[in-house]
């Protein structure tokens, strides 16, 4: 799949997916909450996290409605921790995707309890009471995202990140914070897809798609260390630079920019020889998004 | 059942819930992020909302297991709550349980991550890959938990609470805030445990308890603002006169002391009512459960 033909295909599942995160995150929650929401969800993004779920949901066949129900969860769990991550307690960052955060905007106890009530949202969304989503899909598709949102996945990882910031990391070290920071998410994003199969996969298709996940996961990272120092903030929407500024270990500290680089396309083949491994007939989509997320400029 | 079979009842079920906290809880999640969750969630508490769930459980004879990991992700959402509640940004106590609150002890952001944590594994118990909890009841477990903490629930009577402070709320808006901001949470805890019903439960027996759930919800907050101005702060274990002091609304604001006690009382009754009309055989727990929240003195 070239990258127009990628780029059809996601204008199509961008559309769906912007569209039921319009209608499913509340414009009427109580005072201000709903606004604070919207606006950290529907201010952009790459959504690089439903298209993963969309297209290994769609690589097995997957039950529509709950992969875009998954799709969106994945979302506000990313969005969520982007909104706490901003507070000034942590990253105390003032700008992204080139808009005011969210505590700026409406205050940081606002921005606390949207942050938290996205999440709740999230779990709402995976489990409607009515339609097509059978119960024990809706039981795993949970159990996968608590699993990959809490102390042992992101939440877990961004504790790490804490507490490594002046610290020098070793490269395993580097690599168990972003797995659990943001690996944990992408990967968890690939396995919620698959997860939408109307039967259960076999053991190859499963662990295949968990190593491309686990590749695209932590090769999202290394390319994010990348371009906070060869992109500007305009490009990225966000303050670039911040990683040195704040000393934050990054691949490119411990590594060097070109060994980061080897190892970003190292990480692609990776993801590649996975799907190869898979026996699933229809992993191009697959494919073209790992290569899109390594050569992204932004 | 009177005050002593209740004590024992309630003995062994808050032996079997404190052990499970304890193991569920991860001591080994990074970074410190474990200490400073189990520190949140096992520094005591009166564990009323598990006891709801356990004794609905009960009395529509569930199942063990299922209530019992209800009942600790119930009483993980109420303890992230306070958690992020307790946090500069919202109320600033540094006194809970009397004991330090996290962020004094462990710091802001290890607080925000653990509230996050402490949601997240909420999800996760409730979806265990084996044991004995069907899949369709996992699934409505987390869509009455999800729907209860998020922003038709208690995230969404934090913002109105937020919004409201030293605004003269009238009683009518004072009651919406609290249904949200506790009634939620705990109507959840009664409507899980009766989910975790062999067969669904009649639409009788629904309605009761979730009426008797409203009523008990609503009795415990009115009878929190009766307990700030009436008890001192070593028998409540938090700052007391707090409500006064930063201009919070309260149902002894708004209505006065008397008819604040009257309408906790009220309360009680509907609560008893309910039980009755419910048609099950055994809400002996339930009724006395309600009774103890109402006549307790912190």
């Amino acid at each position: 799949m070239n990258e127009s033909a990628l780029a059809s295909w996601s204008e199509a599942r961008l559309a769906r997916v912007e569209d039921a995160l319009s209608r499913w995150v509340p414009a009427d929650a109580p005072a201000g909450l709903g606004q604070a929401m919207r606006y950290a969800v529907l201010g952009g993004g790459k959504r690089l996290r439903p298209l993963l779920v969309l297209a290994a949901s769609e690589a097995v066949d997957g039950n529509g409605e709950a992969a875009l129900r998954a799709a969106c969860a994945v979302e506000l769990i990313h969005a969520y921790s982007l909104v706490h991550d901003d507070l000034p307690c942590m990253d105390n960052d003032v700008l992204r995707r080139g808009q005011p955060t969210v505590h700026v905007r409406f205050g940081q106890a606002q921005a606390l309890l949207a942050g938290d009530a996205l999440q709740a949202l999230a779990f709402e969304l995976m489990t409607p009471a009515a339609g097509t989503v059978p119960a024990a899909m809706q039981a795993s598709l949970c159990r996968l995202l608590a699993r990959a949102a809490g102390a042992a996945g992101m939440a877990g990882g961004q504790a790490i990140d804490l507490a490594s910031v002046g610290l020098p990391l070793t490269e395993p070290e580097l690599r168990r914070m972003h797995q659990l920071k943001t690996g944990a998410l992408l990967q968890a994003s690939v396995m919620m897809g698959a997860a939408c199969a109307p039967q259960p996969l076999d053991e190859r298709a499963c662990a295949a798609l968990r190593d491309y996940g686990a590749a695209v996961g932590l090769a999202f990272q290394v390319v994010d260390d990348i371009l906070d120092v060869t992109a500007d903030s305009q490009a990225l929407g966000k303050t670039a630079g911040k990683d040195a500024e704040t000393a934050k270990p990054t691949y490119v500290s411990v590594l060097g920019l070109e060994p980061a680089r080897a190892l970003a396309e190292a990480l692609l083949e990776r993801a590649g020889a996975a799907l190869d491994a898979s026996g699933l007939a229809d992993v191009a989509c697959l494919r073209a998004l790992a290569e899109r997320l390594v050569r992204r400029e932004n």
